[in-house]
């Protein structure tokens, strides 16, 4: 089944907000076999919508919407699919009663914007949404469906997971699978990479592709296989994706789509091993990386974001005389913190970061981007000092990235 | 000038990565007074590349596309390129030097696939990328112009600032002015903070729009003007923009488009005080949002992320009593946490918050959800409990937003 969607909203056009929506969208229909090829975002505009529409169905039999559904003034897009769709605005009792219930829920009173929010083109059936005030709305026309969903992300994934896809795949009935296998790999560049597979790439088959996904210090190569038969189109993609894991052998540093933290998670929790972070450029990125994985409590203890001199003294026990003789940003120093995060938080492995992020900050010996970084593991510690290019955020994320892939690579090697 | 944007990329849609190259153009298109009016995001095929590029110029002057251009047989957009604008492909000479000079940059050797980046269409002129491998091509048509950009987005953005956007604006001229003025408040629902203002939004001018972009707590309202006279618009935003904030007076958080935790750090800065945190649920994510404000090292002394009872006591010195007595999710803890953040960092001011991210960890009395904040000041502490709706990521997202909002709240009532 071929879908677009259309993401609505000013926001969107001028940088303000990104587009998380069709991303998201995109992710729960692969499993099932749909492919969406167009994503477009417009503006809060009639005419904008109206041909985006059209376009969309031009080349679609799905069209979903995202946005533009909230009840204020700039919010358009309802009455211009009734204008698409025929029909006229009604006031929907079902709906009326949902924005109660949720406006409830949230401690609030209705007013007469809210209550406004129940009103709907007659040439759609409404699908409830359990969660927000704006409507979901299902417009069919010559077999093909546009379904309306508001734009604020957790609405639009809860409800399109739970309701608005469910219909779908009642809707049609399709037979088609598509499914993905991801490898991560190190230390190869992209382009080096693809020259040394080329032969083996020119050799599959045409129901899989193959595509590069460049990331700093890392590579995943995802394999899409695509077939009606899903049993088939899998053990293909296990055959291609075993060739390729004995190929990079110890350069593959993980057989699946996961996140180097998640990845790291897994090392700690076979190792049975516990972790902590002592911070001063990545200003507690790292902790919130293996934070954010859910379950991370079991092995990650705590951080220590130690952005002046004085914290690291006082919380980690960095000598004054160290900080003295090599600066803040140096080897022996972030020993001295990954050391120190390990008494101090109590675990067996710890990351240690010092580095200037930019933009201010740098030295000629020590320009922006200059991060070094140490790794303890029973075994040992590992420690390296690294140029990363770019702005603030990015020497962050690299930085943050690197240290991560540096303790999985010495937690594999023992 | 009205733009069109297209991202190519089958990762795109498949929801494996965000498109944030649109908007970080967007972004610097609208101080030019351009307007992106749509974005399209397509796959890695030919058919829909040169549907996307048919659509773009049917509504606009110049179009960009990103992403699609590198150097692994995945990426077809330079020779679909060719084939919608005529000629042949050829091998440009300066940018083989190029190439030879990034890759030499980057400590690596040229390859064959490298060397094949220097292949462009004929009918394009060249532009150099100064930070990667893909050539920037620049086709011109029936006085409409596409420039074909890279999708890596710190290369997008560096090669689009520094060489795109002065190319486009040298080659047309236009008096058009898009201005914005942004306005936080706190404490009102969308719905209630609309029909207060639904009189005065009426009586806006055609050439003032109003937009309202509604976030945990928070309320963005954005004025955009646009008029031919860059002077006259700003004159006209800045008197609307007054009389909102007059209207609603305490309940301004910022007059300025910045995130709170700029707000925060603002604050700090003109009291003087400095700052730490001490996290348990959010892992770390206050201090990567505060530390990823350039300059916070002025304010920002350091963090405790203490995710496990034992670094709760041993760093923050969190009483053991209060922890059996009260359990880790309790406002005694963060209280204790956020005095002993101040007296551990030493720091003027504290946040600290321990809390239920989920998925799991939730009890009856204390579900999923359930955060517990406490600001401290040098005027005194002020603690609360939340229940934020959502999964991990979004809790850890509120509680965060939240707990920057609560301090900033306090610094402003003294």
């Amino acid at each position: 089944m071929k879908v677009s969607i259309i993401a609505i909203g000013d926001e969107l056009l001028i940088g303000q907000v990104i587009d998380t929506n069709s991303g998201d969208i995109a992710k729960m229909l692969n499993p099932v076999g749909w492919q969406v090829h167009n994503v477009q975002v417009v503006s809060d505009n009639e005419t904008d919508i109206l041909r985006a529409i059209d376009y969309a169905f031009s080349m679609s039999d799905v069209v979903l919407t995202t946005g533009g559904l909230g009840p204020t003034k700039d919010d358009i897009t309802k009455t211009t699919l009734c204008k698409y769709f025929g029909g006229e605005m009604r006031q929907d009792d079902d709906t009326l009663k949902n924005v109660l219930e949720v406006v409830a829920k949230r401690g609030l009173k209705i007013n007469d914007l809210t209550a406004a929010q129940a009103m709907v083109p007659t040439s759609c059936r409404v699908i409830q949404n359990l969660v927000g005030t704006a409507p979901i709305m299902w417009f069919e026309r010559k077999n093909k469906i546009l379904v309306a969903m508001p734009g604020v992300p957790f609405e639009t994934r809860q409800m399109f997971r739970e309701a608005v896809l469910p219909q779908l795949l009642e809707t049609y009935k399709t037979n088609i699978a598509i499914e993905h296998r991801t490898l991560i790999i190190t230390g190869w560049s992209e382009s080096k990479l693809a020259m040394e597979i080329a032969s083996w790439e020119d050799s599959l088959p045409e129901h899989i592709h193959l595509a590069y996904l460049p990331k700093p210090g890392l590579i995943r190569l995802r394999l899409d296989g695509i077939h009606h038969d899903k049993q088939f189109i899998n053990n293909e993609l296990n055959k291609y994706h075993r060739q390729l894991i004995d190929k990079f052998g110890d350069d593959v540093l993980y057989t699946q789509d996961n996140s180097v933290e998640e990845i790291l998670l897994q090392y700690l929790s076979e190792t049975n091993l516990t972790v902590s972070t002592a911070e001063s450029c990545t200003g507690g990125n790292i902790a919130h990386l293996i934070t954010s994985v859910p379950g991370s409590s079991a092995a990650f203890m705590g951080s220590v974001v130690a952005y002046s001199n004085d914290v690291k003294q006082r919380l980690l026990n960095v000598s004054a005389e160290t900080l003295a003789s090599y600066g803040a940003v140096s080897i022996p120093v972030v020993e001295e913190m990954v050391k120190g995060a390990c008494n101090a938080l109590g675990t067996d492995c710890a990351i240690a970061t010092s580095g200037i992020a930019g933009p201010g900050g740098g030295t000629p010996n020590k320009p922006v981007g200059t991060v070094c970084i140490a790794v303890k593991t029973p075994h040992g510690i590992k420690s390296d000092t690294f140029h990363f290019p770019g702005n603030r955020s990015r020497v962050i994320e690299r930085a943050s990235t690197t240290a991560i892939t540096m303790l999985i690579t010495q937690l594999r090697s023992v």
